[in-house]
């Protein structure tokens, strides 16, 4: 491959490029660049770790999945079937090699994008890779992925300790089993790997199959789900049985950040409606809101840490959904408001201090507006990092420089790598880790924070932060 | 104390980190540094310096009447009564010790944040500490404090003079007596020590006992309150009463920037809705709209600035609001529009040279979108500067950025402090002088503005900005 | 005049001031400089160049004709009477020199601004002028201007050669005879100055005269406007007699980015609604958003490009407007919303990939909310650059930051001048390059990307992406 260019991490990427700052952000870096990762938010799959088989091919693992690298391609008019990506009716797919080689040959579609940066990183980190890819090198590194899949280095656990990863959280809807779980605390990684309780298939009465799905909530858990009161028994239920499975967490991916505290004779006739499929798009909204109440009344007795990502208008194309499903790169953020939207909640539990509710936003004019203002005052709130579209240097920064002026350090949950493209898990917290030095560095050599405070923050944004707000080991108290 | 950490200011904070950009903003700030400060808006107490008499203790002074700071602390789960915030049912409320002590081992909660900077410089500046506030610090820093509060040098007048406020505006009510500010006037300090017509109370039919206020309006005035006609006469009368006593502006602080310009018949029938409270949510925005058309109509005749602060959503959290009442840190900001919200107003009198509206917001989204483009056309609209949650480096920075291109500089009004902590009042303006200091720097060092013209905007946002747009001595015509 | 300062252009202006960052630009730069000028979309008129006549004077050339300039002068009192602007009621206009003189006493507005970038350099570049505009140097410049204006080398199509324009579009309405590009074509100018499909005037139920417009439109087609069978042909004649002159896209000024796919029964009762004047405005948004879809079809058969410009308050100002007409820098803009609005629209063609969809805005909020969501997933959707208010150093700069690691670079459309300031053409690019390469040595000194990238991508933002999203010689295929 005569013309590969070669692949090159600088080993001070991402920092400052005034001297002073940079050096500051060095020094930073120095103390956390090694730290154990804390994972409390993300979508890896608990059975790779409970089969611990080897993964399959190199675009099964790194490419087809992953929504952030798709879309870009399907962006610039590359069918999805052509990276691999099948669709439902069974129809043809590209092989992995192939669908590696159209990937490879528009990769520069990545450049300066957090998905080429984390790519990268993998390539360099993960297979020892020192040439650039592109359509001349693509074969080559197909190879040699392909042939370190096959090394007992890269199963699933066997990552897991490789990459340090103390903690790591996956999410599992309100009806799945758990039994992956389960065979993993058979197996010793009981608290180690958890489940988070996402019950957003039980209480959004948008998505399709909710009735069936209520009737089968009840048949899992013993209660009449068609009665308010048993609905809530049935979720309460659940939640145990997810604690039990180590989960420290919920998550709610809700449209809105609505909420609503309703009078349970209204609850009964919003279930029945949910039921019946008759809501009007208002009464749905009343709905979820409702029940956003409920997990955060029921966070207060149970302890799960609640977690809500609104804002998303999922599946906003629908030939990519009825061709592909979802989670395919076509869910597209919208304006969200959560001062208003929030009310209810908070006036409910806002000040209870048992209560960590942990929001996030794909709206980043709501940081300085709403969001800091609210985590600022509320005891109950937390600022989630940055999420999904926003997971990137630039909006990383403008996350810190909107935010820590008014809800300080304190008053966020640290990082979430929040993805299931698990080979990344490093990469993203590498990038977050630089990202907050940085930040630290500016902040320093601005003369608005002590180097000593600096060292100090540094450790909480790599990990402490995320230890407190999630309850785990090593966190001090939330406060 | 052997473990005291050194508080030390840094004479270059808050300049850029690349030299020749450091260079420049010390050469600016230079001749800015020791101007006299101008205060048109702000929260401090006319009685304070009516009756000149010593302040009784830190917390008092420094952390209870300061929700910046109180917030925060509740916010990390910190009980308003452990800071000196006394309840309104009369319940137990901590020493001032206890309490300044409990603030002392909270305040890392601070670093980075404007209200540390601030807080900083007054413990440095105003009482000469050179050690951190800390759990370690606290008893002996308190024992300087409060011996400091009893010296002549920090009675109310004497810290006026100490520093160097030439002019400084207080906010009431419109039933307020201004009895304050008549002694004020009575030992020689009229036009220097000014009020500010705050007419919310008697404009906004929200806000719980309006009608008994109208009625109290009417006696105050000696005019039929129940009619629009009396009713405008009566604001027009108290408007007049602020002026003997040197008011040179209005303040409005409405939930929306909603303006209205009806027929009077419609004003009647809003103003007798708005006397039984049988308004809807829109009426009561009409009326609230319709007021603020009144009031710059009024400004017209009376050449009163008037200064328009929307979108805070005020006493969210219901629990705070009903234990310790308003301005307890428990106001959250949402989106806020002005385009259309000020289309009556601005078709009604914004063309009109008379006229100064200045502008504030607590979204940052309208500041390109809406308010630059705003004050860069119509004569009557000026920028105020970024107000409470962004009143900050990043946020101050964020807003010159934003607003400069469209608007220019003579567009915007300038600094206010608008606090009600009297001892932070130079530490803001001095926070103020840096940032745009390191924002003309930037602007030099990257040849978009000459070092000249730097100068001469340096000192103009130092001080001519204000005392041009509120008509104060030594601020050249504002056109 | 003794006191006259110098203008001077740094040959590094708007580069980072960090000494490396600096340096890597300047190398980029220096690459792009000189390269030709590529401007889709702009609003030049065509009999300029068919006519090819000395423009008459500064102010009729310079300065009446640009709001962005007299809206400047007119925020802050100057009547636009007093800056060449004619009345629409033939009242009385400042003579040019007197105008001349009431601008450049006013010029110091424009520090910091793009307005005064771009002015500085045309008067440097175009005019050879080494003095600052001001009051004192005001008559002098007037005269060289002047004298300058009469000269062979300051006609019309001269200008084009000495800036070096390769491919200059210009705007004109539905109804428009095209003469001027007729002949501009037949003087050999076809292909290189065309024109732009600009329906508004007969799509937009809004602008007064509406339903004769439409009648005009059937003479002109020889078809039946009435029915809307027959005025979507003629639509679709006017579409092509438009591609018969050059044309490569057209272009949409809409209140809002609002979509709608509706049934042809629906479709005709909105278009008799809309003749009789009797839509509501809920009906007029779908009458609008209806003719988007019907633009964005026939696109997809004549490959015209499509380019929606929304969010722009026309003609805010009544008083402005009755006296003067539109288009006087009294269009104010107000949030906007994409995601559910496109929703139609995207659902219909957006996977096509024959389409190209550029989007622009108005409203920062949405770049990373919105825009670089759909452009980074739509095979149809392409982002334009930063437009009007947003058209400068500060602005542009936060574009690539906030749309960059989204959508990447291929998915954004290049720069285009949108101006009607002829003169000022070469200063814009100029100044697009320059901050296209600062935002690129920013990538390249943090190690975002690699130098041999930034140089290939400093190419394709001075003129590649913009060939390719037009379609114009010299730009590879668009995927």
């Amino acid at each position: 491959v005569s013309t590969a260019r070669p692949l090159v991490l600088h080993p001070q990427r991402l920092f400052p490029a005034e001297p002073s700052a940079r050096a500051v952000a060095t020094e930073l870096y120095e103390t956390v660049r090694a730290l154990p990762i804390v994972s409390p938010h993300g979508h890896t799959e608990a059975r790779w770790f409970a089969d611990d088989v080897a993964f399959s091919d190199p675009v099964a693992l790194l490419v087809a999945p992953d929504h952030y690298l798709t879309r870009m391609l399907y962006s610039q008019g590359v069918a999805l079937e052509e990276l691999g990506v099948a669709p439902l009716d069974g129809g043809a797919v590209a092989d992995p090699r192939r669908a590696w080689r159209t990937f490879a040959s528009h990769y520069h579609l990545f450049r300066a994008t957090p998905s080429g940066l984390w790519f990268d990183t993998v390539l360099a980190t993960v297979f020892g890779i020192d040439v650039r890819l592109d359509a001349g090198t693509a074969d080559d590194l197909y190879d040699r992925i392909a042939e370190s899949l096959t090394t007992a280095a890269m199963r699933p656990r066997a990552v897991l300790e490789r990459f340090d990863i103390e903690f790591l959280a996956t999410t599992e809807g309100a009806l799945d089993d758990l039994g992956a779980h389960a065979r993993l605390a058979a197996d010793g990684y009981g608290g180690r790997i958890v489940t988070t309780f996402r019950p957003d298939d039980v209480v959004d009465p948008d998505r399709p199959g909710f009735a069936p799905r209520l009737e089968r909530l009840g048949e899992l858990t013993g209660t009449d789900t068609t009665r308010w009161a048993g609905y809530l028994d049935a979720l309460r239920l659940r939640r145990a049985d997810f604690r039990r499975h180590g989960a420290v967490a919920t998550d709610h991916g809700h449209p809105s950040a609505r909420t609503a505290d309703l009078a349970p004779g209204v609850c009964q006739r919003l279930l029945d409606g949910a039921r019946r499929s008759t809501l009007d798009a208002e009464e749905r909204e009343q709905f979820r809101g409702q029940l956003l109440v409920e997990m955060a009344r029921m966070s207060l007795d149970d302890g799960l840490v609640m977690q809500l990502h609104p804002g998303a208008r999922r599946n906003h194309n629908p030939q990519v959904f009825a061709r592909f499903g979802p989670d395919r790169g076509a869910d597209i953020p919208g304006p969200t408001e959560y001062t208003v939207a929030l009310g209810p909640l908070l006036a409910a539990v806002g000040n209870d201090t048992r209560l960590r509710l942990v929001l996030f936003t794909l709206d980043e004019s709501t940081y300085s507006r709403e969001l800091a203002p609210l985590a600022g005052h509320y005891p109950a709130v937390v600022l989630g990092p940055p999420w999904w579209f926003l997971d990137s240097v630039e909006a990383m920064l403008r996350y810190r420089r909107a935010v820590t002026e008014t809800a300080g350090f304190a008053n966020t949950a640290g990082f979430n790598d929040d993805t299931r493209a698990l080979l990344s898990i490093p990469a993203r917290h590498d990038m977050a880790r630089r990202v907050d030095c940085a930040y630290l560095a500016e902040l320093v050599t601005t003369h608005r924070l002590e180097i000593d405070d600096a060292h100090e923050l540094a450790l909480e944004l790599a990990g402490g932060l995320a230890r407190r707000t999630y309850g785990l080991a090593g966190g001090a108290a939330h406060r």
